[in-house]
């Protein structure tokens, strides 16, 4: 084996990737060693500058350089609509549809009790705090004077984002929010013959 | 999506990593900004320690941070044997049978005349050099003072690994150098029923 500290020390550090494994991570350092030190430079440098630079933004939470968000600094956005999703890879998802023009809250995770994720961990009161404002006695805004009219769960269709939606719209209808879920059906394009069951008997209970 | 140059810029230069696309890229990115800061500057530390203290071995070719790496530092080993990998993790796995104890040489590559890698890409030269050294007049050392008496061609058993072999064994051959390959046939513990054809074959050629 090629002898080195320092090698080792970069496979081990690349282990940290996610979905990177010791053969994966081995691979990697020697690729980059042996084929691209400058890309290896470039990824160090970038790593760099992201630590120092992104953090969340105040409103929706998603990672951004800027006290505020791109999303969240636009004027033409409707900001009566919250959508909420799991992660920036969503929201980007739900960008590219054009159909939404509101704005979104990004938790940056979900709930998942058997990996310890719980409710503070995923940032939820910033949600409901960002939804539902306090007024200067501590009391929720009423209704009428809430900026967010509707909040739209677009968590993934998952056990653990389920029980993110269940929990979230619990909470915020409790406060006197409108809450909405994605539509759950039948995806554009496929034949009925091969859609599981779950999704059809939703489609037939949801059906308009 | 969040909108950030930094966070772009991370993703554009994880997809340097080998076997990284963009929605890899773009998923590592987002774990370690938001689960693993630490570890995202362990990262680019040790890529930055990696690229400045790593060179290749004068002897074996590998990758080391001294002028020789340990292996071939080694007075235990037997200086007269000389075996022939394509990468350190061929080396490692040869190392780990315990079963070879003489040096190597890492060629970084293979020849791969379809992605343009020839024999000037791969050290081949440096290969001949170190099997038939020269004598002060530019003349191939005579067979009887050379230090490396067999080289042990340890190339993967892909077509590349062949051919990369082939173009090893004859040139050395003509260099008055005995060369030998690693033995193929049935892998232990395999059942014959089990084996593709080509392998029972080369086993029966070399049976002994």
């Amino acid at each position: 084996m090629a002898d080195s500290n320092a090698l080792d020390g970069l496979t081990q550090a690349l282990r940290k990737l996610p979905g990177v494994g010791a053969k994966s991570a081995a691979r990697m350092a020697f690729h980059l060693l042996q084929h691209d030190k400058p890309g290896a430079l470039q990824i160090a440098r970038a790593l760099e500058h992201a630590v120092q630079s992104i953090r969340h933004c105040a409103l929706c939470n998603t990672l951004t350089e800027q006290e505020v968000c791109v999303t969240c600094a636009n004027p033409q956005r409707d900001r009566s609509k919250l959508c909420v999703v799991e992660t920036p890879a969503d929201q980007a998802a739900l960008e590219r549809t054009l159909a939404y023009r509101g704005l979104y809250f990004v938790l940056m995770g979900k709930l998942s009790p058997l990996d310890g994720v719980g409710p503070n961990d995923i940032g939820l009161q910033k949600l409901f705090d960002r939804a539902v404002p306090k007024d200067e006695h501590g009391q929720p805004l009423p209704a009428a004077s809430r900026e967010v009219q509707e909040v739209i769960l677009a968590t993934n269709f998952t056990a653990e984002g389920e029980a993110t939606a269940h929990v979230i719209a619990q909470a915020l209808k409790s406060r006197g929010m409108q809450v909405t879920r994605l539509a759950r059906g039948v995806p554009v394009g496929s034949e009925l013959e091969y859609v599981d069951l779950g999704t059809i008997a939703h489609a037939l209970t949801d059906r308009r």
